[in-house]
């Protein structure tokens, strides 16, 4: 019996996100088993209020186009159901809608908050004799999820983060004489520190930023960081500084979430690299610059990765072919099968290994200071990219030869 | 008599300064009156230590690719020389390098302090009686400079800033439903809204955003500006703004050197973007992010513009070509001749006009609520982003028809 679809976009958006959701729409139309293909409007708040925009409406190219389509295009939401004890009505809401519009298959398009939704909706479809086919699809820029090797979202924010690294750092370089001497670049990534962590591969473009990543998994510790901020300078003349927006202190508490109190008493509202280059401000007296890249890093279209592109896609594509075959409670994760050449495959896993599980960066990937990453992270991250970063003629930044010309006077006397 | 030439950069670097200094070694090898090129270590900085890079040492394809490089190749500097009067020992100094070395060209690319130097450089050259070429080559992103159409530097941020806009509005729209509501996106400009007002172009690919620019040519009110945050969200469910760093109160002081306090009792360093979004915060209760590009904008060669990349090639070309027809104090400028197409062309301008004058965006630009931009200004700011915004496919982010399957149901009650 035909029966239609629902797609639902979860949590954070990425610039990827609509290249799954595009997989859905056009896998769906090759089977005759789906009908149509329903998206919630702003995500699951879409089925919850019986809002499904109608995706055969949209024109071919509408659909195809949504492969470059930053943001969530049908909407997304924060909000997560609640346990099934806590509120059973939600979810039988849920299927109530699903059953006045014979959906039959549940694509949820999200984090791990997502993969727990699904898995508790197959649950729960199965509890009401409901003939549900749920399948979670990976999407987090923060590439926490277990099980899969990375997570589409996370490359294009990947690729962002290191070319800006690249970029910042030459222009910090070269004015590091008389004016800046630090820059700071806080990036996303919540209680994990894949993304800063992705800066790394800025070295191999820049032979020196970024000169210190510091990471979620690693505790801040204030005195080393200063010192090794002060000892980068003295030695290069500058410094780069990748911050992760979830570092925390000795008590496990956010930095960001500090003591800042505006004029009015009020609690200022974080921003890890403003507080990083006021404490290096007040310590070390150096001239400082810093920027919070925030959504600019996760929509950014305009440079993302073709391979976490065709991630996207290509769980999306499987999402369908999985709920044909009858799978229920199962997420596509995408499978490395080779470093160099980069190689991959997407392959069926279990909700109830990916549900509300966090997956942190390996320590192996972490240098012994605590303020880089191993060789062994580069080979990790270099694929996610795409690859190559796309900065004109795929530069490698080198510094010219510099060869000075013979002095013919007395030095000048910079006090006179 | 054959001579060598001297280059140096001034002050912030953007994405195309070294398309400049390019030039203006690739275009010098064509005369035989031009011995060597010598760039200054450090900007002026490298004339007074007497620092001189010679290029001639550097690779073919080393000078070629510096078109393609960010930051600035030799090192700049802030570093103003002071008045005549007040310190004629530094420009004593300066003619007395250039004497060492035989240098009869001064290329020097900056902004209007620049200006100022190379015009206060070409005075006492005429005073001592050492003949020197002095022109000035026109670098900044802050687009201020007096009498030419634009800056080379300009056109690149400006493309940054209108697709950053474009992308993050489309991922916070997307959220916009169940989660911020806001967002704030700061860029640089200093005392002038032209990189702030060239967001306007984002209109062109997507329908609302930005919703609000905030120019340092208007004086900031606050209530006014919370009344149309307010508005903004109530219409349209979200809020996009694009804030100049250099936005001032009605007392004429910076915002961002506002008295934000940290637990400390120290002052905090402004950001525009955390005050504005602590600011929707505390009063309209809205949830909000905010970025701030920093240097990340004016070092962004991955997105750079054409256009703007000629327009610095074409006046470090031209600057070489004053300088063999005997001109001084001398500023190669540009000059819009059409629209649509666009079409340009370099002129000479005297630095008298030039330097220490500091172009505003002209009233003409500014819509009557000082809120957003006038036609006019699109109109001028389109051809410098180089004609087009480089997302894949160049799609025009329209809605899909998000026609909605009608209701079956009676509707959900939320608060359940």
């Amino acid at each position: 019996m035909k029966k239609n679809a629902f797609y639902a976009q979860s949590g954070g958006v990425t610039s990827v996100i609509n290249a799954s959701a595009s997989a859905v729409i056009i896998e769906s139309k090759k089977y005759p088993e789906i009908g149509k293909v329903y998206a919630g409007k702003n995500g699951i708040l879409g089925a919850l209020r019986e809002e499904l925009i109608d995706t055969s409406k949209e024109t071919k190219r509408f659909i195809e186009d949504l492969k470059f389509r930053p943001g969530g295009a049908f909407g997304s939401c924060r909000y997560k159901l609640k346990g099934i004890d806590e509120n059973l009505k939600e979810y039988q809401r849920l299927i109530e809608v699903f059953k006045a519009h014979n959906i039959g298959y549940f694509f949820y398009n999200g984090g791990n908050d997502s993969a727990d939704t699904a898995l508790k909706v197959s649950q729960i479809s199965n509890k009401l004799n409901y003939p549900l086919q749920c399948i979670a699809i990976p999407k987090t820029v923060d590439n926490d999820l277990a099980i899969t090797d990375c997570c589409p979202g996370f490359g294009s924010v990947a690729k962002y983060v290191v070319t800006s690294t690249i970029e910042a750092a030459l222009d910090v370089e070269s004015m590091s004489e008389s004016s800046t001497k630090v820059f700071i670049l806080e990036v996303m990534g919540r209680h994990t520190g894949w993304i800063a962590g992705s800066s790394i591969l800025a070295k191999e473009s820049h032979p020196g930023a970024p000169h210190i990543i510091l990471l979620p998994e690693i505790k801040f510790n204030q005195q080393k960081f200063l010192k090794k901020v002060k000892e980068t300078v003295v030695k290069n003349g500058f410094c780069v500084i990748v911050a992760s927006e979830g570092i925390k202190n000795s008590k496990g508490k956010f930095i960001a979430e500090s003591s800042m109190k505006d004029a009015f008493g009020h609690n200022q509202l974080g921003g890890v690299a403003p507080m990083l280059g006021d404490l290096i401000n007040q310590k070390l007296k150096l001239k400082n610059h810093w920027a919070v890249a925030d959504y600019l890093q996760r929509s950014a279209t305009h440079i993302s990765s073709d391979v976490d592109r065709k991630h996207a896609y290509e769980v999306g594509k499987k999402a369908v072919q999985y709920a044909l075959k009858g799978m229920n409670g199962t997420m596509p994760i995408i499978k490395r099968t080779n470093n160099h050449p980069y190689r991959w495959k997407v392959v069926p896993a279990s909700l109830t290994k990916i549900a509300n599980v966090e997956k942190k960066l390996p320590s192996s990937f972490v240098s012994k200071d605590g303020f880089g990453l191993t060789n062994k992270a580069k080979v990790y991250f270099k694929p996610l990219i795409g690859g190559k970063i796309s900065i004109p003629n795929k530069i490698i930044y080198q510094s010219g030869k510099m060869q000075m010309v013979p002095k013919k006077l007395k030095p000048w006397n910079e006090s006179v």
